[in-house]
């Protein structure tokens, strides 16, 4: 039963094989790299990263070692110290230290496996996370868009198989009961029951409540998360229609002829993608509003934008950044 | 600090004159009709809606005419009888006999006033409500984009002021708080209490556990609504050209040409705006998928849609319902 809870949500799944589990020790990836290891028998290999925030790290360490050795699943080890810049949390740090090390691991043991996917744990409880915190955020729908289910890098293939998955069948009870039936060993990460943290207070608090409320919160949810996912595909494929169309830096007189909305896009997406700026909604609807209003050849144009100015030159606007310039 | 608490949020709202707030004698709505005319005195008509789904609706509007007869506000009163459609929930066919019964209102006493604006009483805290709602439906960004702010409809304007305050300034606890600082009465609605609605299951478990992990979440999701809101305009905006492009019926060939998100975008408008049908998601996949692999002059589609089927008609396809070609 347990068994084939814990196999049932893989069964239609093709990856790309030989493939890395990203594999903590904690329950989800547990669950993962042992159904992987049934499924795929000789094709999996075990990616463990240390992040040596926490002195529990070098007791998860050991318990992969161990673990791997009792189901014959090769296991290599990176450790990563992760520095969060100013503005960023050390969770966002992390994460993308952790997923850096992932892709070197597969990397340098190209030679050995050739990995093709590596394989991540989250599932739709995690995703119920991601798009509260995103609301939280004010986020827009790139970020209600929650987790990528699948997405490639650098050659690499990246899967979440259990993305879609929540609730009675991979909530966080429901994987501990079966891993426990199924005599399997995992460690918890004790930051889990740091309420300090705005991912553990929405697991504590928020998620429960979702659930009782909608028993199939996490499913529902995820399918509000991927068409918002959809949504920001095509905002990003208009707003390069649309760029095309206005040039770079962009014409006033082509940016006029939008609607207010498809202007603020394409704004935002020259912005992003040319100079890597992120404007405020504040920023971005005073700057559509100057462009609505430039009229005459005397018409002004110098608002503040991201780290930097917008301003007109003529017939377009250009984004600058003072201090660079001086 | 009450008194300037409640008007503080309309301090920059510069509403079209004269205005009718839809008033239902609970907390939200009172303050509504008070602030308001404080603002705009003699500018200030009442509407309220008598459902006479409860046995307290005869009290409600017994307090609505003695409250108002205490302000001097003039008051009007209009029965409706919501009787709900098969798949349809009875809040919903309430709400649009509500807003159907306001409208008719306003036009009853177009000699009397000219109601240029409607006022509704929503706020940040019933937005959350509305999107966490969306959210246990799986919606897509036009259902968590969530209630508007604004409208307009037959040459009249509809206005929720209060919609992006919520929380300390216009939270459940702290307008009757003030409410009641000012002496002001109200009527609970004793749905408010009822577990079995939806909304209130929300508004009783959900959402005391989002404002207690995260004190702005009314505010900060009110951001990404306005954000859903915007991404769903742009989604039509993409789709009404994308449909100049394919015709109606839409073409075969110019469909094709597009990518998969854009064909699913514009085909879901071409579905809605001509046919009043709405394909789940699998459908529309299937369809999209159908559409890809459709590069015979052989090929055959023929999918359920909604309630009815889209075919293959040589160079087109085209919805219709069987059950009307009979």
């Amino acid at each position: 039963m347990a068994e084939a809870r814990i196999l049932s949500v893989l069964k239609d799944w093709q990856p790309a094989l030989p493939l890395a589990v990203a594999y903590s020790g904690g329950a989800d990836s547990t669950a993962l790299l042992w159904a992987c290891a049934q499924r795929f028998p000789g094709q999996v290999v075990a990616f463990h990263i240390n992040h040596g925030l926490q002195a529990a790290a070098t007791d998860f360490e050991a318990h992969c070692q161990q673990q791997c050795a009792a189901w014959g699943i090769p296991l290599h080890i990176a450790k990563v110290a992760a520095h969060h810049a100013p503005g960023q949390s050390p969770e966002d740090a992390a994460r993308i230290a952790r997923y850096k090390a992932l892709e070197q691991l597969a990397q340098a043991t190209i030679a050995q496996y050739a990995i093709k996917t590596i394989v991540l744990a989250q599932h739709a409880d995690d995703q119920v996370e991601t798009v509260v915190l995103a609301l939280s955020r004010g986020a827009g729908v790139a970020g209600l868009a929650g987790m990528r289910p699948a997405w490639e890098r650098n050659g690499l293939r990246w899967e979440r198989p259990y993305l879609a998955t929540g609730g009675a069948q991979m909530g966080a009870t429901q994987i501990r009961a079966d891993l426990r039936a199924l005599g399997i060993a995992w460690v918890e990460d004790p930051t889990n029951a740091d309420q300090d943290l705005t991912r553990n207070r929405i697991r504590a608090q928020v998620s429960p409540a979702l659930a009782q409320a909608f028993p199939q919160f996490a499913s529902t949810l995820a399918r509000s998360a991927a068409n918002a996912a959809l949504a920001a595909e095509l905002l990003d494929e208009l707003a390069h229609m649309d760029f095309q169309a206005t040039g770079s830096p962009p014409a006033i007189k082509v940016l006029q002829a939008l609607s207010v909305a498809r202007m603020g896009n394409v704004l935002r997406y020259w912005l992003r993608t040319v100079y890597g700026q992120t404007p405020t909604a504040a920023q971005l609807a005073q700057l559509v509003q100057q462009l609505q209003h430039c009229t005459t050849r005397g018409h002004q144009i110098h608002l503040k934008v991201g780290r930097g100015t917008v301003e007109r030159r003529g017939g377009v606007i250009d984004w600058y950044n003072p201090s660079v310039l001086v």
